[in-house]
């Protein structure tokens, strides 16, 4: 033991929480090569020279890049269905939390692991993870639906086809992490405002 | 020759026609296996099989596989540029060019090799075609954003940032190609007139 009471071992918290942050730096590193370039072009041995360690290191925290790709499609999803099951529990009339639904999942589509959602087409994902991200995937499209389903219920939301609404309003939302670039012009926030405002009228108006 | 004057030897122009259905034929089987699979996962002996024919005959007509899925998303976006272009060209206030321009494209986009060009990311394309198709894609923007940006001036639309419309739209309008399911109950039409009604009040819309 050390004269202040601390020992050089480290506790089993502290090497939980050490093992942790390294596979996080992995994550947020390999994330940006799979948006950058694709999963097939990114090479681990990148990754790992970006990490400044091996690539054996990194075996160490995932049996394969697959397994990368796939923590990093599935955080992506589980933000984007945290932000409509907020939305979907907050009160209010439907177009309200239909709002707030789609200002924060266009800003979950400008970072990282919401970007390698749209960049990473099904096929490239194993039958498992394809069949659980599919599973993940209807319920943030059923959350959305049911949203504009109850505002068209309760006079918030011009009356019309709760689907075709829904698949509208996803395209526009999952384009942004084809086109957004954050060395561009517009702020996520500013991307979010302009895209929801142009939905919401679309999605309000009543006149003929 | 014949008694009727016809000889059995063809003429080279059936010969090329031949071989023009031929290539056709290829690439309309082949964008049905890419859309469904994924390029990766898309396997030449299963597209020869399909068209009852060898592997080798494919090589015939195309060098790889690579050349295929590139006529293919080639073909998917030179359909698009049509469809703006011809819009663009049309008369009239800005709103209604974009509203022929928008219900064109979302047709576009229920059909195979429109379908591609939504279903193939940029990482799959090799650097050549990258640039070739990035081209193709600006052109088709321009258009788009040029024709948003009239319908601004011209009063048809509501002021607003013509970009930041332009991708909202385009995120609607590519996103058809992921979702839309032939086997599906809504008809292309059903969705271009729907689609293109939501966007279309969401940009003329002039209450606050």
């Amino acid at each position: 033991m050390n004269a202040d009471g601390s020992t050089p071992w480290r506790s089993a918290e502290d090497r939980d929480a050490e093992r942790q942050s390294k596979r996080e730096a992995v994550l947020t590193t390999a994330v940006r090569f799979f948006n950058a370039r694709g999963f097939h072009a990114t090479n681990l041995d990148d990754v790992a020279r970006r990490l400044k360690v091996t690539k054996p290191t990194i075996y160490h925290y995932f049996s394969s890049k697959e397994e990368i790709l796939f923590e990093c499609v599935r955080r992506g999803l589980a933000a984007i269905r945290d932000v409509a099951e907020t939305a979907q529990a907050a009160g209010g009339r439907g177009a309200d939390r239909l709002e707030a639904l789609m200002r924060e999942y266009a800003l979950v589509m400008t970072r990282d692991f919401g970007m390698c959602v749209s960049r990473t087409p099904d096929a490239q994902l194993g039958p498992e993870s394809r069949r659980k991200f599919r599973a993940l995937k209807r319920d943030i499209h059923a959350i959305l639906q049911g949203v504009i389903a109850d505002g068209m219920a309760d006079g918030s939301l011009r009356p019309g086809n709760p689907l075709l609404a829904a698949n509208t309003v996803a395209g526009a939302l999952n384009w942004v992490a084809i086109w957004y670039d954050p060395k561009g012009r517009m702020s996520p926030e500013d991307i979010a405002d302009g895209m929801v405002a142009t939905l919401m009228s679309g999605l309000k108006d009543t006149t003929p």
